[in-house]
């Protein structure tokens, strides 16, 4: 056994054992320790920026780009960020032991399901020290123990926080294991971390395609995975043209680096003269760069062809891959074909048209005259998001607090036998 | 490419094209398609008797042992349990398209989750031609579309049954890729079969153990997975006597070859002198072996001694390993340090006991004063039963018509954007 395999096995058989506890830990007992945390993170501020600091300092010295260097830092207004984080999901509802379904059958038992924790979660991450924080809180608050492997630049950052985390573990008298952040920057780390099935339930890896297209292949735990988001607006030919103008534009430009920004905007024939010039002119405001099919191009002179890819491409930029499609079956087809699965949302005041698409659509998000944009945990509901689940097995969508949970059968007799 | 690969590709992108028909296919019409299965079933009686001569006839000449021959045997009886299986699941009802949890958002959008099939569903099972049929049945009804691959001595059984799943499939204008049966004996199918994510979204293995660590171990997709039932009744000091021995013996002995079947009993030491000599006398009379450990022995001189590995084992058989223990600390420990996480009961009048072992113990099923032989999809009344989940991810415990679907979120709105 390697040095390594060495640390990794301790690291996980310590999970193991911290996430019993931490699994029947009581929801007063699981605030006090989120409460806690944020205590001394706020107490330690100077420290978590001077470690910050060491990082920012090998970042610039190993020439990483501005973007992330960005992730990197820690400031006084995002460590803020971070103590609200932890004080939110703190006030969250606690989703261990909740009882459904309870019912009597006709052998006299009575049969439900009560919502317990997966047991020990693996995040693999970048070097955005903020996550280190906010993936232990929701992994605390749903009663599992968590391995936290982030970037090695942000080694020092994590490493702070992940004092502050084990001192507020400890004053509400939780395992400190059951949060434990890598503290080796080996690179292999990740490669045990995601093939130890007996100390590990399930990886979220947060961060590029490459990584979690890998992380996805490799692992042999499952993977709560979130690939890319190319999200379609289709404009059906009963379309409110102003429902449709608003919402094909806030879903494009009012951010265009999130997963659930618009990407492919499919318009019916029968509107697409009337409609489509106009909506090219507001994207033209934006600077947005339209790419479109051959009738797209004949409405539409600024814009550009589009080549087979755009149809698949998660561009994250202002770009728009546009296409005029003749009614509900070519546009459902269409996003069937090249969607990730992600959010496609559809503009029609025509019900059964409406019902069709919500229905047919395989997708983890399917609207009806709304923005592609609400596609998070927040606008949801859910108080807090680990990541968008682009998978259909377990949590599909955002995934909160519920999405780290499973349920388990309990029964309630009094004696009974089967017969 | 080989052969064999091309086949699979085939056969898996005519599963993928399907699953989106069979995905929005009407209740009636996946009823009307279970209801004309079961009549070209009932009408084909002697071809499917004919077909599976053949297989016994070589099965036997191969020299298959006893209880291979008897699961692979169809009989007129057998056709019967299929039919009525089938017209079972039509009466069940469709879980596809139900909306739950819908509600008002801040924004204006209102959120909720429709239930929807996973899409392709692979199914690996053993020489078990009534599996064909009952497996089918229920990936149909919940929408998915399967491919099924059956062991290989039971070949010309599981063709006819499927030339009857097409026939039926197509009077109720169902696509016949809805349903495939490979009709290739290759071993290296499974392994295509399991490593297609682009075709397949999950398989469910239903067999031994050996097959189930193996498909797991290797596959690309997820897998539902049932490996074995070491399932622990522990009788608490606060039980009621009459109800501890008629449960013990309940779970012991109503059935040996179940996964639900009782494996290993606990017995708190405070009543241990009263109780153990009695119900040892009760399997006594049963022929039931005990393999105890050395309070145990004390107590019960017929009974041997037990090994490390009995308190892992799922004998399957008239075999029961018996453990004293001191108080309900060390029986949750015990039990989920050995336990396969299938299903255990207490038996206790104490409400704050029960409640903690509902709680603490870390298993698909939780009972308290029921046979462990209650945890059955048909007991717990999900109407079928495609496996029983050991696993934590998505479904656990037993896996009905539910467990073979997910949820997506849906998102209705009037023009609504994000600001």
């Amino acid at each position: 056994m390697t040095d390594l395999q060495a640390y990794m096995t301790d690291l996980g058989s310590r999970a193991r054992a911290a996430s019993a506890l931490i699994a029947k830990a009581t929801t007063g007992q699981k605030n006090a320790a989120l409460q806690a945390i944020a205590q001394h993170i706020d107490g330690a501020r100077e420290a978590l920026l001077e470690a910050n600091g060491q990082d920012m300092t090998a970042g610039r010295e190993k020439g990483l780009d501005a973007a992330l260097l960005d992730r990197l830092e820690l400031t006084p207004a995002r460590i803020d960020a971070m103590l609200e984080g932890l004080r939110q999901v703190a006030t969250l509802d606690d989703p261990i032991g909740g009882i459904s379904e309870m019912k009597p059958r006709p052998s006299g038992i009575q049969v439900g399901r009560m919502r317990v924790p997966l047991g020990v979660i693996g995040i693999i991450y970048e070097s955005r020290p903020n996550v280190t924080c906010e993936a232990a809180s929701l992994c605390l608050k749903s009663g599992n123990a968590t391995i936290l492997r982030g970037g090695s630049e942000a080694l020092n950052s994590n490493q702070a926080i992940a004092r502050c985390i084990t001192l507020g573990l400890a004053e509400a008298g939780l395992p400190a294991d059951a949060v434990q952040v890598l503290d080796r920057p080996d690179r292999d780390a990740v490669g045990h971390l995601i093939t130890m099935p007996e100390f590990v339930d399930v990886i979220v890896p947060r961060g590029g395609k490459g990584l979690i297209e890998r992380i996805s292949r490799d692992s042999r735990v499952p993977v709560i995975k979130h690939l890319d988001g190319n999200c379609h607006l289709y404009i059906e030919s009963d379309a409110d043209f102003d429902k449709a103008m608003r919402v094909a534009i806030n879903a494009k430009t009012q951010r265009y680096g999130t997963c659930c920004t618009l990407e492919s905007l499919l318009i019916d024939d029968a509107i697409a003269d009337a409609l489509l010039p106009a909506l090219a002119a507001e994207f033209d405001k934006h600077a947005v760069e339209l790419r479109g099919c051959a009738k797209t191009l004949s409405l539409v002179p600024t814009a550009i062809a589009a080549t087979e890819e755009d149809w698949g491409e998660e561009y994250l930029a202002p770009i728009l891959s546009v296409k005029v499609v003749s009614g509900l079956d070519q546009a459902i087809a269409h996003i069937n074909r090249y969607s990730s699965g992600h959010t496609e949302s559809i503009i029609t005041e025509n019900f059964t048209k409406a019902q069709r698409f919500l229905r047919e659509v395989d997708s983890s998000s399917v609207m009806i005259n709304a923005s592609t944009r609400f596609a998070d945990g927040f606008e949801y509901g859910l108080g807090a998001e680990i990541g968008i689940s682009t998978d259909k097995l377990h949590a599909r969508g955002p995934v909160g607090l519920e999405g780290l949970t499973s349920q388990k059968y309990i029964v309630l007799g009094d004696g009974h036998i089967r017969t």
